[in-house]
């Protein structure tokens, strides 16, 4: 069988459920790395930043990572709107938490709300009418719309909050369906970002993931090979009626032993 | 011609337009209350009371207006939520402003964000994420799930702000698409509860306003007769491609003369 050089990996579902640690995953993770393989953490999450992201893999579950091996939609769409960006566009209003603000401003965007070039939504629990009033006004005077990602919900201990992709769609309706461009998973962009970054070739990487219509599609989206593990979202009654079937499937990351590195 | 015995009447752009005065309206109104019509004000917006539009009508445009004779989005919705609430269902979880509210507890509801019966989404220019995502709970809890209206923009000084159809469209997406039951124009609801407000069969009724899309569909949604006055929203233009044609159209409501009435 194919053997791949690098690995994008999902996290929520796949490396951990919620605070749940998953047991096979941190030794999946050691297999990896035994064998030298690349390793990205892709995750549509845009609220915190790699730092924050590798110290909760770091300490809360044992999976030692370093910032610079995660790549969050934050990330990738601060990546995006960098490479559409014309000389002097550089205003951006944002709609997002510190994780989507830093990647803006690393790569050197001013954050307001005043004459912005791009309206950028993503996941905000501090978002408010004005907020969304602003950038729907924005978008109407010629800004770019840009969404991080589509989740309909951000699962927490309250139950299925409502996620970046609820956000985008009240902006959505407000502008009366201007199509917002969207960088995060199933959407390809955000792999076209992450290959970019890791200066790979998409036939040298595999996207794992516990969700079908969010990492398998993307992967699917740029004809990466994927790999389904069974330990989330996605159940194989399910996905057995899909037209277009993941790479692999498997109930365990144990399964995806020394033979299949 | 037919003559009718009442008359369901948009606001903006059909009596006024915004904060500027529609000179011919004054003059309508007069005319219909000389005949002896009954006149209701029909209007999608949920914010106000019908006391405080009856002021508006009464010192800045010269109409004096019976807040009885002001029928808005929000009174619709509290009415039609009492018609289909069960004995002991009194709790609601309201996004929205006073003139929701006070319909709300006017017919008897507890305004409340823990266990409700009904989610209840309106205008609200001070909702907040937490709000949001409070409905979203509530409607995954099995609360019902009803819109005011679904008017993508509330237009202002400011430009086309975010409606209640977009507050509405952001719970709808985080909900994973649960509809909502939306009661506001063009839906045939807030016709339904007017009638019955008023006493009136559907066959005594002129709808009068100035946007196809909102008063002349909620009119034909009842199979009631329609006016479209040329001051507002819709173009001839355009509404000339539509299959199914007003009643009649106008471009002043000075055109509906002794005649007419």
């Amino acid at each position: 069988m194919k053997h791949y050089d690098t690995y994008f990996i999902d996290l929520d579902g796949t490396i951990y459920q919620g605070k749940n640690r998953i047991p096979a995953a941190a030794a999946f993770i050691q297999r990896l790395k035994d064998h030298g393989k690349r390793i990205l953490y892709l995750t549509n999450n845009s609220t915190r930043t790699p730092e924050e992201v590798a110290q909760v893999l770091t300490k809360d579950h044992q999976i030692p990572t370093d910032p610079k091996d995660v790549y969050t939609s934050a990330l990738a769409t601060a990546d995006y709107v960098k490479s559409i960006a014309s000389t002097g566009q550089e205003r951006v209003n944002v709609i997002g938490e510190w994780g989507l603000q830093k990647a803006l401003l690393d790569r050197g965007f001013y954050l307001t709300t005043y004459q912005p070039d791009f309206v950028v939504v993503g996941m905000d629990m501090n978002a408010t009418y004005e907020d969304f009033a602003t950038a729907v006004l924005n978008i109407q005077r010629g800004a770019k719309f840009i969404g991080t990602n589509p989740d309909t919900n951000l699962p927490n201990e309250r139950g299925m909050l409502p996620g970046a992709g609820s956000l985008v769609a009240l902006v959505h309706y407000a502008t009366q369906a201007v199509e917002p461009i969207v960088v995060g998973k199933p959407h390809a962009l955000i792999m076209e970002m992450a290959l970019q970054y890791t200066g790979k070739q998409v036939d040298q990487v595999l996207m794992v993931g516990d969700n079908f219509h969010t990492d398998i599609q993307a992967g699917q989206a740029v004809e990466m090979d994927t790999l389904l593990v069974y330990t989330g979202v996605s159940k194989r009654s399910e996905v057995a009626k899909e037209s277009r079937q993941p790479t692999y499937q498997i109930d365990s990351l144990d399964e995806w032993d020394e033979e299949n590195i």
